[in-house]
Order: structure tokens, then C-alpha cells, then sequence
């Protein structure tokens, strides 16, 4: 191939070839989030982000990290630093001369309703959500038919590792719930859920398990006519789990399809969502998850059809209540809900995130303790 | 729930709640490619595209799409309509003040090396690629480590509809490359790769196979030390592909392991690579399909080991070889190729999309009729 043939190639993929910088600020590396092959933005041993941007007709560039305020020089290249983030992988937009937009030198992550980026800070000595050397689970994307809604809706299926091997295994399904403006897609590309069972699993310190990412109540409500029918437009995705998207993964997939072997559990409106649909389908369901949902939580009297009142039922037929938020959190996203179940005799685990605030680091950590207590006899 | 609490978590995900609009262009949709609920950009039934942004501190926005200039008006918004559009999946940017990004109003397809926006325009007629009432197969997201690389890859592997039901068959597959700046998810997200074959098997016009999608040279060019040690920085992707991606498909799905059941075929810088491969390694491969690649094509002479100028010998080892581009493109990304191959008397299938150049749409109706010849008796 010859060589003007290799740099048309290079401009057609947008690729741009520069001389090697040397200039980096010390003790940085590129985030993981970036995209292939950028160098910006960086992060320090500090957890500080470093940004650098080409752009020289612009006016004012912001970062949504802390909205810190980028300096321009003469050449028009943008630079700034964040201060110290919270470990984790942090959504963040850019803001160019007033109009916000995601980096393009960041991956792609559907969160507040669109496509925003995100950077991974990385925690000191924590990895149960890395890519390890262990059996890996397939994140499988699913299309069916919602008769309820009469829509193709989409589903986010992990299957655990030797789920294709073992056939005569059956499996247990925890159905996990992203946030709002967040889609199926969240708990495995923000948040390696599926990297944090293939470890777990690995370990032995959980049950190989089924996880069914749905698109939810977002989806549902703007594609449908729920948003007007119902109260909240997320309301009509317990329809679509109970009517349509349970059946479907007990058809298709090997599941052992009683409560016992049935949990949800969500993240902010995800959780709000495991209450209502949990709450109102307690023989389905044999466990629950609350990750930082600061709305939804029924009350001691009316919670669960009148089932919170009696804790001795309540205890006998749910297995696992699991309540998390991040210490950086109001108490009501978790805390205060875990206090009132302890003092009407309701057994919960509650989990608090030791410096994160209403983010993916809390809600990993919450899913590995969660996923650890699940399917136990 | 209390209203100012839905107003938060509405602000919360950065859901703008605005008044209905209704002043849309006539005759216009929203674009499919659009996130959940953006009413922009909008498709008329002469396939322009209409865009409208709301951005009063900006000082000018073009968009990729013809590089139209969007004009401003008194209230900050920014307007304005493409010339009619090629049929199909296109790539877009805005520029804003000069900086290229995405548009916040569109969904991410990871192509030019980044995060790119997409816009679908529909080709009257035409619903091939699109989701139908048909059995689905599933896209899965799998890791996997590769030895010559010493790195986790990852590909994205379409099983077709009954793979898991039916677990005495053994399945066919073709290895399917995107071009240069794209990555695994461009033949599924872009392509509809998936619902092209699902909506083929069900007509019973083409043969349950599996399709393996993989990051292919891009990833493993920056990501190793392929880059300086090659020629080219996609080179890598040979070894990757013999030693590592075919052994763990083999290894992992049903697949029928020879040469005569196995296929490999590529858009653009994929189709370079397709020839790179299959010419390398005809004792794998017994079909080929290249798409719209402008460069790679090896020449009579020396091609395929020789083989191209022992045309009955290759004839009697290739099943398919399948030839084509968009009738947009110049001729050497396809025509003159199969000229030549037709000259020398080498069997090929050659397909001119019509009125479309190096475009999705090109290679959705490539993949179309290449994958109704492959695995036939």
C-alpha cells in the first residue's frame, strides 16, 4: 500500500497523527473511558482529571467535573484540572461557549436521558469491578415483543460464565434497574456489573446468576401513551416486567423460575421502582435491592399491602432487603429507611458507600455485597 | 410523590420539560437515531434532514451532513435544513465555534475513532434491516483473552434465532469486519447486522449462522505493540484473528469448524483485511465478501498465494466470492476489482448499490445478498 494511499485512510477515519507529547503532567494516565488512543483526559494519583482541547474559535470551555473553567493560550489549546473526584466513573459534559456537549474524547454512556461522557477515577487497591483473569459471563442484547405495550423493547441478558456448557444447570435471575435518564445499557457499561459477578462467581462468593438489564420506565413511558395514563411516566414498566419481559427470560433462558429464585433491586429511580413493582408483586419476588432511592419508600403502615406492619410475615417470605446509599448522601436515600425498617422489627442489611455520593461507585459496591447475600439456602 | 419532588428528579436527569411544539416542518419525523423523546433532528418525506438547537452564546454551528450553516435567531435557536440525503445510516458532527462534537440530540455510534452521531434516513421501500415481527436472534458481548496479544478483546457475536433451543445443531459463521474508525459495534448499532439475518432466516432465504463482530485492527494497532512492529496498524489483526478469535469461537459456540462453513467479509478497511486474511488463509476460509474496499485488492498476479492466477484451482476452493460497492464510489472500490477477476476468469458475484456511496446503506444491502449465497450446499 502506498504511503499518500495509509495518510487518505488516516483522514478518512478521523484519525489525527501528531507528534509524541512529552509534556504530560506528572503521575497522570489517560482515563480508561477515553477512547481509543486519547491522551486527554488524564488523570493523577490524586484523582485529579486533566483536560487539554484543541479549540481555538471558542470562547469559554466549562467541565461539568466541579465546573471548573478551562484557560486558553495563544495557540488556542484549552487546559484545567479538576479538583480530587470521588473514585468511580463520573458522567461529565463539556460546555462550549454555552452549549453542552459530551467530550469527544471520552466513550459514549447513555445517562441524563442522552449521550454523555464519563471518566473512570480509579480507587486505590479496590478491582472487584476490573476485567480479572476468570470465566467471563456474556452480556447478551435482547429484542422481544412487549404485547402490554405493543413496542419492541430491549433487554441487556447476563448470562454467567458456563451458562452455554452447563445445560443441564438452571439458574436464579436478579432483574437490575438503572437509574433515570439512564437505559439498559448502565449497569454493565458504567457500571461492570457483569465483570463484578464474573469475579464474585470466580471466588465462590456468589451464586452463578442471571442478571436482565431492561430499558424501563424511561422507554416505556415516552414510546408509549403510559406517560399520560399513568401518575408517573415510569409507572408503566411494572406492566411490561410482570406481563411481558419476566415471561420472556422464563421462556427463552434456564431460570428457576419461583420467588425464591427471583430478586430486583435498583439504583435511584431504579430503586424507587423495586419498591413499587416488588411491593406490589411480593409472590414473584424473594429478595430486594434499594441502591440510593431517595423516593418511593412506602412507609412502616401501607409498605408491601399492609405486609411491613407485620414484620414476622414480612421476614418469613422476603429473604433478602437489602438498603445502600453513599455516605456523601442524604440520609432518606437509605439510611433513614433502613432506621425505621430496623424499628418496626423488619430485617435489612444496609449498606453505606464510604465516600461516594449518589454515583456508580456506591451502586457498584452495592451490587457486590447485595449480589453476595442472594440465593443462599 | 410530591410534585417539586418529580420536578427534581426530572432536573435531576436533565429531562427538559418544554411546552409541545407545534410548528414542526411539514411532513416530517423524528430521525429513529435520535435518543428517547428528541423531536430533532427531523426527516422529510424528501429525505433533508431538519435540525434545531438551542444555543444563544454560540456564534455559529455547521453540521457535518453538506456542512450547512444553521442561522440564529432572535431567542438563540439555531436552524436550519440539509439538501435530500442518501438513503440510509449516515454519521454526523456539529461544529460549534469551531469544535467538532456530537449532537446531544442524537444517539452515539462509535465511528471516525470516536463517538460520532447517526441519523437514519428511510429508503422508501425498503425495510430489510429493520426490526419485524420475526423470531430475534441475540448480540452478545464477549470478552476474551488473546494470547498473541496479551491483552482482553472484545467481540460482539450474533447467535441466530433458536441457537439455544436447538442445542443438537452445529451453525455456519462469518467473520464480519467494520471499516477503519469503527469498532465491534458497527455491523449490529449501524448495520443492523442482526436484523438483516433475522429478518433473512425467517423468509428462509439465507442459513442460520453466527456472526462474529470483532474491534479488529484498531484496537489491537493501539492497544499492543502491533503498531510499530507492522507494516500497517491493522496488520495485527490477522494473527489475532487465526490464533485467537477462531479457536475461542470454536471452542465456545456450536459451530461447524471447517473451512466450507466458515466466511469472512468486511466493509471498507474490513474488506482490506478480508482480502489480507482469507488470502493469507485459504485453508479457513471457503467465502469472501469485500465491500466498498479501495485498497488491498492483491493483484492477479500474486493474489491469494498464487492462487489468482490458477483461476480453476481457486474456483474449485472458493464457494463465494462476492464483490461490491455503492454506485457513488469510485470504480476501484469495487467494479474495476471485479473487471479484472472477471477477466481473469475467477467466478465472482459483483452488487452495485444504487445511488449510494461508502455508506451503511451500501453495505446493508451487501451483507444482504452476500449472506443468502453463503453456506449452500
Amino acid at each position: 500500500m502506498k504511503k499518500i494511499e495509509i495518510i487518505l485512510l488516516l483522514l478518512f477515519a478521523g484519525i489525527v497523527v501528531t507528534a509524541q507529547e512529552i509534556d504530560f503532567p506528572a503521575n497522570t494516565k489517560p482515563a480508561s473511558t477515553n477512547i481509543v488512543g486519547a491522551e486527554y483526559p488524564r488523570i493523577d494519583n490524586q484523582r485529579r482529571a486533566y483536560f487539554k482541547i484543541n479549540a481555538k474559535d471558542a470562547q469559554s470551555i466549562t467541565v461539568s467535573l466541579g465546573n471548573i473553567a478551562l484557560s486558553k493560550d495563544e495557540a488556542g489549546t484549552w487546559t484545567g484540572v479538576t479538583e480530587p473526584l470521588d473514585p468511580g466513573f463520573h458522567y461529565y459534559t463539556l460546555k462550549i461557549d454555552g452549549v453542552d456537549v459530551a467530550d469527544p474524547a471520552s466513550e459514549s454512556f447513555f445517562g441524563a436521558s442522552r449521550a454523555m461522557s464519563g471518566i473512570e477515577v480509579l480507587e486505590e487497591g479496590v478491582d472487584f469491578y476490573d476485567i480479572k483473569n476468570v470465566p467471563h459471563g456474556e452480556v447478551r442484547s435482547v429484542w422481544y415483543f412487549a404485547a402490554s405495550e405493543k413496542e419492541y423493547r430491549h433487554a441487556y441478558i447476563y448470562t454467567p460464565p458456563g451458562y452455554d456448557q452447563n445445560q443441564d444447570e438452571r439458574y436464579p435471575v436478579l432483574y437490575l434497574q438503572h437509574g433515570m435518564g439512564e437505559d439498559r445499557r448502565a449497569w454493565s457499561n458504567q457500571g461492570h456489573a457483569n465483570f463484578i459477578l464474573d469475579n464474585l462467581i470466580a471466588e465462590g462468593k456468589a451464586k452463578p446468576m442471571i442478571i436482565v438489564m431492561e430499558d424501563g420506565g424511561i422507554a416505556a413511558g415516552f414510546k408509549s401513551k403510559k406517560r399520560e395514563q399513568d401518575k408517573n411516566f415510569w409507572d408503566g414498566f411494572g406492566d411490561v416486567m410482570i406481563k411481558d419481559l419476566i415471561p420472556m427470560v422464563d421462556a427463552n433462558y434456564r431460570t428457576l423460575a419461583d420467588r425464591e429464585n427471583r430478586a430486583m433491586a435498583g439504583l435511584s429511580l431504579g430503586g424507587t421502582q423495586t419498591y413499587q413493582i416488588t411491593g406490589a408483586n411480593l409472590d414473584k419476588f424473594g429478595s430486594i435491592g434499594i441502591f440510593s432511592a431517595p423516593f418511593g419508600f412506602p412507609g412502616i403502615e401501607n409498605g408491601y399491602n399492609g405486609l411491613f406492619a407485620n414484620s414476622d410475615e414480612f421476614n418469613k417470605q422476603v429473604k433478602v432487603l437489602y438498603i445502600s446509599m453513599g455516605s456523601k448522601e442524604g440520609a432518606r436515600s437509605g439510611r433513614s429507611v433502613h432506621e425505621e425498617l430496623d424499628k418496626a422489627g423488619i430485617r435489612n442489611v444496609y449498606y453505606e458507600a464510604p465516600g461516594t455520593a449518589h454515583e456508580f461507585q456506591t451502586w457498584r459496591k452495592s451490587l457486590y455485597g447485595f449480589a453476595q447475600l442472594l440465593f443462599r439456602d
